[in-house]
Order: structure tokens, then C-alpha cells, then sequence
């Protein structure tokens, strides 16, 4: 669970809601009919078992809901415009909403999206929610290569529907097609039994287009990965340049040392000397 | 072959069995037990050869069998209830039971499990051992990431039953279904040709769930390995960032040594002086 | 956009020329166009869009033609030579030129190679830039692993044409399709499906040839992409030995500094007994 | 050109032979041979070239190869019982060797053999023989993976042939083709499609086992790769420490030294006194 810390401003009525909703039994509670809810939308799944059990599935689901919309609409009360600055729980209020709208109406695409809502496991697990938040974390960095990527895709969809487009309808009849079927290439799933082959029957040259595809578009992919870990080597290398650079900045201040000690030496004997003199003197 | 330290408070006649199974001959010959183990048992898969020699192979095979379960018995009689607190002899102890099992019935399948002995040189080779403790070692690591993953595949799995299941039952029809289908769309085998493709001829908004699918999962697992090198990675940012303000705090402290000499020499000066001025006045 | 350095030498109507291409604004158009012949080329591979509106977006598309023609004038005008010596401005001319010549004749590979002028983006956009500059320099260091494989696809090529090139002609009739061939078996994609197992029916010992072909060739290219990593880790291994070195030669010097300091106590004691016998002969 | 240091002591005729041989002009000649060899190899497997110029072609080649074994034959000379132990020289003298065979016997193996002579050209270039000797290197240290992926695979062939081999005896019908069709699997070509989904119509549990396989053999097989990484960051993490256990020791020293210093202080301070009581006690 997600520890809260509570402004202690708000008004007594606000913290104790909050209190309540981040009580631990009852977040392990959620998680409870999260998971429980999980189960039931993997049976529904099941027509034996809708015939068996629909009604009283479908009243648990709905009995469930209205849990997860209760929850939300107390943090919505406690938390106020704030609530909707939280990332997470815009995320909450978006899944749990989904389920809300196929409640009334029916498609079976809203109905599908319904399972989005297990995906507030992750929110509520601590270690799921630092993965996700580490990969989301490594996206911006990523935004140039998709670009890149995006680039390259509009450039070979555009040249693929014009050279192959007439001749092979199916696989590069519109930009759409080309996209996807470029798609396919790029991750190497029957691109040449599939794709090229058949191409290069009537058109033979076709294998530089497909060979110039591959080769680009897994490089650049393979790059982004790469660059992931060089841009946190080259992170390490600045620091062990400075390092270096301080350490023959101390070793410059030890060797001055040094001489400063050997001038007081000097100094030392010179001082015995004159002690040595007078002591002979006073004799 | 792993050295053993033998507990010197033990009877004497258990100190005794232990230096008998650990003595380096007899180890060497239980491996080589397990590997001749292993050839008769891919002599076994040819008919041809079981036809010829099906009773003399089936015979040597219950011998070795027997040395293998004498050795258990052994360890067993000698250390007691530490035998079943070492992760590796605990898996001895199961993948020669399993081959016990089908001398007594024969399902084909446990019969084909008695092979999982061989796997028993990896505890009798010490790199080996070592791989795969290096192996083990990385999975808890990957917890986090395996949850994560395990979610993505329910609630992709329980969406493509919904979406797909009735117009495509070989590939979508139940839970399990969607979830094989999934894993061979996850590791791009024929995820187009085979499924995506088919699908969209019947609902051409498809590719939006198959291209949502293959990037979330494969950067989802390309990461994971990733991660490993990053992380490592970390740690060595973090020692690299110590010895940064280790450095700068020695430096401080030489800095200041330079200052306490240069003082000193102002010491030695004013000694000079004043021994100069004795030795003037004492003239 | 790319800032340019005006040389303050140039005659003034050679820097105003300068000044006015890249100012910001003139800048922003020409990436506005860019982004608008890329949409314009796209909707061009629609017959039906074509022949609605097919006149009109070809006048468009020369307009802006004529735009990125009289940009790259006017900057041959004001840099002379020095324009033909920046790869991305050749770059520039090269896309640009390309679709000048289809303008007047019509071959449909040239028609469709228009639409690389839509890579200008790359050279208007600085993180793009940056990125394909990464990935260009780190080509060189490929070079040789590049080598390799081409030697090894050559020897391979040979081989499998003269082994499998009468009985599966279409696969490796000749040394291009065999090239092709071995191409499609490194990619992993339908190789034994496709290509390994038909021929094995016929020559049974093939799989020696693909087993060690896809050994030889996938390992070469995974450690290509290794070697990047492994290289960076190399630099900063060879920056800490560095670093051991001199913080060792700094611990000798401090160690030779605490002698000399420790010399001096002894002086100094020599210094204060004399001083007291001095004082003790005084009184 | 790989320089070679010839030992003095050799007798005058046998030093002349190794410079005559490694002269730079007769080596350049040498590769501008295998290059043409190359070619000419690759010509001779185009039929049409075969009938027009075969007989040239085979004279060339066999002038060639002359050439080849004079060049071992000298070096056999001059370095005697040592060029056997020079692992690049056997190299060239089995490529060279395989040539010979099929000169006299013609067996189409050993004949598609002979291109293997282009190989040469990594010894005789020097970066190429520096990346091969790097891939070499990262062999000894992936022995351990490499054993454990031979012991995984003979245990999943004998588990296969003994559960799948009545049934499916094309994919899994004796130990070989168990090996190859795992090998398939493990490349995940055609996995699905191919192999797993024809065996789950007959025995629908099967996907255990390819999940299984799939899982283990491509997580060891990526660890493998990913070791390389993290040794060397192993490597890194060593050294880092004993730098930072060194520094540690050097600030402690530098601390003991200012103390060392601060006690002089006082013994300077106590020299002052006793010069201020003798100088006011003589005044």
C-alpha cells in the first residue's frame, strides 16, 4: 500500500476519511476484491460457467464496483481537486470509470476493458508500482529513437504502398497496411516466406527494400536498449574523471607538503646551528 | 565434487559413512554412473536398440538405479534431518524417487521424467553448480517483473477471450487458450501470419490489441534483462560517489595539514628570531 | 535547427542570404512544409484521394519543391564551395535532387523515392540530429565485425550454392539467392520450417550446415552489440587502474611525509634538550 | 600482415625464406590471390559461367593453390617442427589441404569445402584476426553455460522421443530429431505453429513441456550473454573497492599525520618558553 501522509490542516472530517480509506485492513481489503474481481471477469470468460452462475457473477462484479466507486468518491470528498493531480489516481478513477459505462450500455469492447481494472493491483503493491515506475521513468529518454522510429516507418510505408501497393493489396494496399506489414518485418515474423518472397516473384529487386528495412529499423532498435546502459556507463565515466582529476589535485598538495616539511627541516637545522653556537659560546 | 566439512561431534560411525560417500573414488564413480545412466536412457528412446537389448538395458538401469538409492540412504542414515535442509539433496532425493515410481507402475509420463536424473551431474560438477546458483541467485530479482508480466498476460488474456473467443475458439476460445496464444504472440512466432492476420480480416481494429500487446510485453521483458546490468550498474555509482566525497573530505584534511605547517613556520621564524636576538645580546 | 556560425568575413549580402535562411521563423516554415509534403505524400498513395483532389495536391507538392529548391539555392549562393563540404546539406541536396528528376520523367521507384525528403526532419530537428549522429558514429567500430560477417555469409553462400543449388533452386540457385537465403535463416525466421527441413529430407546431414551457420552468425552479431557495451566498460576499467596507480604513489608520499614529520620530532626533542641544558648551564 | 619476429639463430638461408615469405609485396600478393580465388569461386557456381569458361577457371584456381601450398610448403621449411605449433598456420594448412582432396577424389562435400580457403583472409588482415581471436576468448568463459545447455537439451530430447516420438515421429521420432526439433524450439521459429499446437491437438498437456524448454533454454541462453556484461562490471566493482578501502587508509594517515603535526606544535610552543625564560632571565 501506499503510505499517506495526511495534511494536518485540512479540516478533522477530511483526515479522518483519508484515515480510514489508508487504514491497512482496509486497502488489503481493496486488494482483496481486486483480486477477487480478477477471478470473477476470468470466469465470466467461461460460458459453462456464465450459464451456471452468470446472475450471481455478475451481481458480485457489480457489488464490487460500487465498493471501488465508494472508495473513490471518499478520496474524490477528502482530497477534492487535488485528487485529480495524483497521476495514480486519475489511473483509478479511469478504470474503475470504464467498468461504470458498459454497466449502462453494452459493446463489447468497453465490456473487454473492463479487466483494466486488475491493473490496480499495481498500483496498490509497492514493488509493482516501483517496476512500472522504472519503466516509465526510461520512456523520455527513449522519445527521440520513437521518433526516429516513427520516421523511418512513414518513410518505407509510403515508398512500400506506392512500389508494391497495386501489385499486393493485402499486405501494402494503404498506408495502413503498409504500417502493419512493416511492423511484421521489423520484428522478423515471416517477413521473407510471408512478405518478400512472394514480392521478389514479380518484382526481384524488392529484397534491397526489405534487406535497407531490417537492417535500419533493428539497429535503431537495438541501439535504444544499448543506449540505456552507455548513457549510465558514460554517467560513471564523468565521475571517475573527476576523480582523477581531485586525486592529482591532492597528490600536488601532498608533493607541496612535502616541500614545505623539507623547508622547515632546513629551518630546524638552522636552529640547532645557532643553538649549537651559543651553546659553545656560554661555555 | 562439492567438499564436505564433517561435523566432529558426530558418532563416529556416521563420520565414517560421510568420508565413505565423499570420498573423491566414489564420487567419481557416481558420476560416472550418472552419465553412463544417461546414455542408456538415450539408448533406450530407439526401438531398434530396446528390441536387441531391452532386458540387459532395463537391467543395468535398475543396478545404477540401485547405487543411486544406496547413496541417499547413506547420507540420510548419516546426517538425519540436515539431509532434507540441503536444497540438493532434497533434489537428489526427488529425481531419484521419481525414478522409482515408474519401476513400480509405468505412466509414460513419469517415465519420461526419469531422465530428470542426469540433471544430478550439474550438483556433482562444481562450474556447473556455480552457474546455476548464479542463475538461481538472479530470480528473486525478477520477482517484481514477473508479477508484472503474470498481470499484463491476465488481463490481455481475459480481454482477447471476450473480444476474440467466439469468432476464434483454436486460438482464443478459453482462458488458457488466450493465454498460449499470447505467449507464442509474445515471442513473435507467427503472432501476424498466424493469428493477428486471420483476426483482422473479421475485425480490422485487432492490430490496435496485437501492436499493445507485443510492445507492452517485449519492453516489458527486454527490460528485465536490462535491469540486471543497470543495477549493477547503481551499485557502482553508488561506491563511485562515496570515494568522490572520501576524496574531497582528504583533500580538506590536507588542505588544512598545509595550513597547521605554514603556522609552524611561523613558529620556527619567531624561534629564530628570538634565538638571533640572544645570541646578539649574549655577544 | 541547427545554429549556425556566421564567418564574419564573408561579403555582407553572403551573410544576409545566411541570416535570413536560418532565421528561426524561415526555419519553422520550412519544417511546417516538410511535415506538410510528408502528410501530402501520404494521403498521394490513396487512388482515391488521387482522384479527388489529385491535381491539387500536385501543384501543392510542386510549390513546396519549389520552396525547398530555392532554400537550397540561395544557401550554394552564399556558402559556395563550403555548401558541398557539410554531409547533411549534400544530404539535403541529394533528397531534394531526387525529386526533382521524377518530376520529369516517371519511373515508379524514383517516384517513390520522394518521399525521403521527409528525412530532412531529421537534420531540422537537433535531438534527432544527436541521435542519428550516435548511431553513425558508432558504425565505424563495426566495421571490422561487419567484415567478418560478409566473409562468413560469402564463404557460406558459396558453400550452400554448390551443395544445395541443383536440388532446391529456388533457395540457392545462385550465389544472390543463396545470400538471400542465409540472410533469412540469420534472422531465425522459417529456417528450418522453410528452408532446413525440406532440404533435409533429401541430404540429412544439412542441419550440420544450418546449425553452425546460425551458431556462427548469431554469436558474431550478438557480440557485435556486447562490444559496444564492453568497450565503454573497458575505458572506465583502464580510468580505475589509473586511479589505483596514483592513489598508491599518493599513499607512499604520505607515508614518506609522516617520516620526515616523525625525523623532525627528533630534531625538535635534540633542539629542546639543548635549550634545557642550555638553561640549566644559565642559571 | 602479421609481423613476424625471426629468431637470429636460425641458419641464413632459412632467415631469407621467412623474409622472402613475409615481405610485405609478397603478402599483399598473397590476399589479392585469395581474393581472387574468392571470386572465382564464386563464379564457378553459376552454371552458365561453368560452361563458357570452366576450363579457365579451373586452371586459374589451380594455379592458385599452387601458389597457396608453395607458401606453406616454404614456411614448413624454414620453420620446421614450429609451424605446427602455430595454431594460425595449421589453420592455413587445413584449408589449403581441404583444396587438395578434392583435386584428386571429387566428392561434392569436400569440393563445397574448398571455399573455406577464403577464410585465410582473417589471418592475413589484421583487425579481422583480432575480433576472431576476441570471439575465441569469450569461448572458454561460456564453457560452463555451454555444458549446462547440452545437459537441459539431452535431457528435454529423451523426455520428447520417450513422450512425443510414437505420435509425431517426423518432429521427435529418435534422439537426433528430437535435438534438432528442440533446437527449432529454442530459435522459437515455427514453434507454435509448427510443433506445439499439432502435438496439444493429441495431447493437450504438451504445453507444459514447450513452455518449460522455451523458458529455461532462452533464460540461459540470454544470461549467458548478460554474464559477459556483468563480469567485467564484476571486474570494475572489484577494483572500485580496493580504492576505496586505499583511501581509506590514506585519510587515516593523513589524520594520524596532523596529529603528528599538532604535537610538534606544542613541543615548538614549549621551545618558545624556554627561549622566552633563558632571553628574560639573561636580559
Amino acid at each position: 500500500m501506499k503510505p499517506v501522509e495526511i495534511d494536518p490542516q485540512l479540516p478533522e472530517w477530511k483526515q479522518k476519511i483519508e484515515r480510514f480509506v489508508n487504514h491497512p485492513k482496509v486497502q488489503h481489503f481493496i486488494v482483496f476484491l481486486i483480486v477477487l474481481n480478477a477471478a470473477l471477469l476470468g470466469l465470466e470468460t467461461s460460458p459453462a460457467v456464465m450459464q451456471a452462475f452468470g446472475a450471481e457473477l455478475v451481481l458480485l462484479d457489480h457489488a464490487i464496483l460500487a465498493v471501488f466507486i465508494f472508495e473513490i468518491l471518499l478520496l474524490i470528498t477528502a482530497r477534492g481537486i487535488k485528487f485529480f493531480t495524483d497521476p495514480w489516481c486519475v489511473f483509478d478513477l479511469v478504470v474503475v470509470g470504464i467498468a461504470v459505462i458498459p454497466a449502462t450500455e453494452s459493446f463489447s469492447v468497453l465490456r473487454a476493458l473492463r479487466v483494466l481494472r486488475v491493473l490496480r493491483l499495481i498500483n496498490k503493491i509497492e514493488s509493482m508500482r516501483t517496476v512500472v515506475a522504472g519503466l516509465l521513468n526510461s520512456l523520455p529518454s527513449l522519445a527521440s529513437v520513437a521518433g526516429l522510429t516513427a520516421i523511418i516507418f512513414y518513410v518505407f510505408s509510403v515508398m512500400a504502398t506506392n512500389l508494391f501497393g497495386q501489385d499486393f493489396p493485402e499486405l501494402f494496399g494503404s498506408m495502413g497496411d503498409s504500417a502493419f506489414t512493416l511492423f511484421q518485418v521489423m520484428t522478423l515474423e515471416g517477413w521473407s516466406e510471408g512478405v518478400a518472397r512472394p514480392i521478389m516473384e514479380k518484382m526481384p529487386q524488392a529484397w534491397i527494400f526489405f534487406l535497407l528495412f531490417i537492417m535500419i529499423s533493428t539497429f535503431v532498435v537495438v541501439n535504444m536498449f544499448i543506449a540505456v546502459i552507455v548513457d549510465s556507463l558514460n554517467n560513471l565515466e564523468k565521475d571517475t574523471t573527476k576523480i582523477k582529476h581531485e586525486e592529482r589535485s591532492i597528490h600536488q598538495d601532498v608533493s607541496a607538503l612535502r616541500q614545505q616539511v623539507a623547508d622547515q627541516k632546513k629551518d630546524l637545522d638552522e636552529l640547532k646551528n645557532l643553538l649549537k653556537e651559543q651553546l659553545a659560546r656560554s661555555k
